[in-house]
């Protein structure tokens, strides 16, 4: 049985870590950390100023590993990100074999929260299928979702309201926007929707120091968001942001 | 201007309160507890728990205060919700104005997150609109949901898929469930629904030594939720449950 724990390690500011998260970090012996793409070398270094906060001495191993990246071009989406996610499992079970001693604790530190529109859980399944024997600990972070709101000082659903969270490829298909969550919406789903009821809160890098937030009306603020991200994105090469869409009563 | 966080303190266990809350407690000179029913004195318990783990100085002051309680036999829900809310605002704004002073910086310490399902940030905005003037900050907090997850080592979402989350009493009302996360549902609404593709993924005081994990199919797993929900919510008094359910592919 090979020990990894999944650390929750919030959106991006080191004090929204939770003791819990802490303790695992401390019972750690070898952190892998996988990335990838153009935001890769300044999440590793968020990662490592986390790990120098709450473990001074320094007693860990880090293993730092490109992670595949997803054929963006595939014509079947679920396709391409199964694919991926094979090619995945197959370079973490082979960290996980050849890295991870008897004696070992892994970890892997996830941004947010490690249950929400992240893959490693499903990617540890593979990994099982494969035959590596895991025994695994999840620990829930801060998710950026629960960072804009507080940022907003807003709450996720009024009286008695369903809140919808979702990844921005589905934002079309959905029906009548009351009240939902929007994540990964690299394509900017808000800027197509010309509902005059609607209100935006909108949040990018939240938690770290390059926080970006704006809100208001969506036909009104639309421009000025596109604005705003596009001008971010360039400047770090990198943006990852999320936002609410509220139907105002 | 008063000035009052609203501080995230996790489902229950004390280990599951991020840095950024515990220095928001030590920031705090006053302590608003407001509780209601059966599970009130624990709840107020485990609170101070966390006031004496993580402010050992003890340096502040508490005041305790019963919450007004939902007519729960009202006609209109909304109804009765907005004037519980109102009777709640009354009764915060009078704390607020008569127990801060200029120099204090009162806590409210808010099960789970404080944007989900919480009516905390709903209250203080009636508080305002009475003329209190308020410098609000909110802190998240790792909600049951997170928990759920974490505990049952499940993602919240597959790939691509949107995550539904609702209250019991809108279960019904949802014409296919393919992902829904249920809170705040005392009338158990999953035992109405026959369909056999569906997995649950139940948990109760999650977080707490009194912790509940079931999960399997659901027609399978209802009997046995309901008894073993009904046995803790007789021995303790109280239940705070929530539960996934997940079509299966």
């Amino acid at each position: 049985m090979k020990q990894l724990l999944l650390i929750g390690i919030g959106p991006g500011d080191p004090r929204q870590v939770t003791f819990e998260a802490v303790d695992a970090l401390k019972r750690a012996t070898v952190f892998f950390v996988l990335d990838k793409g153009a935001r890769s070398d300044e999440l590793v270094r968020m990662r490592r100023a986390i790990l120098e906060r709450y473990l001074p001495t320094g007693d860990y191993r880090v293993l730092q590993v490109d992670d595949p990246q997803r054929d963006a071009f595939a014509s079947d989406y679920i396709d391409a990100v199964q694919d991926w996610h094979q090619q995945r499992a197959a370079l973490y079970a082979r960290l996980i074999d050849d890295e991870l001693g008897p004696d070992d604790v892994g970890a892997l530190l996830l941004w947010g929260e490690p249950s929400l529109y992240d893959s490693t859980l499903r990617i540890l399944q593979l990994v099982r299928q494969r035959g590596t024997q895991l025994q695994l600990e999840v620990i829930p972070g801060i998710s950026s979702i629960q960072a804009l709101a507080a940022r907003h000082q807003i709450p996720l659903n009024r009286i008695g309201e369903p809140l919808t969270v979702l990844p921005g490829r589905q934002l079309g298909a959905v029906k009548q926007i009351d009240n939902v969550l929007v994540m990964l919406d690299g394509q900017c789903a808000f800027a197509d929707i010309d509902d005059p009821q609607l209100h935006i809160y909108w949040g990018a890098y939240l938690g770290t120091v390059d926080e970006l937030l704006l809100a208001g009306p969506l036909l009104q603020m639309k421009t000025q968001i596109l604005a705003v991200r596009e001008q971010a994105r360039l400047r770090k090469g990198w943006i990852m942001d999320t936002y609410l869409l509220r139907r105002e009563l």
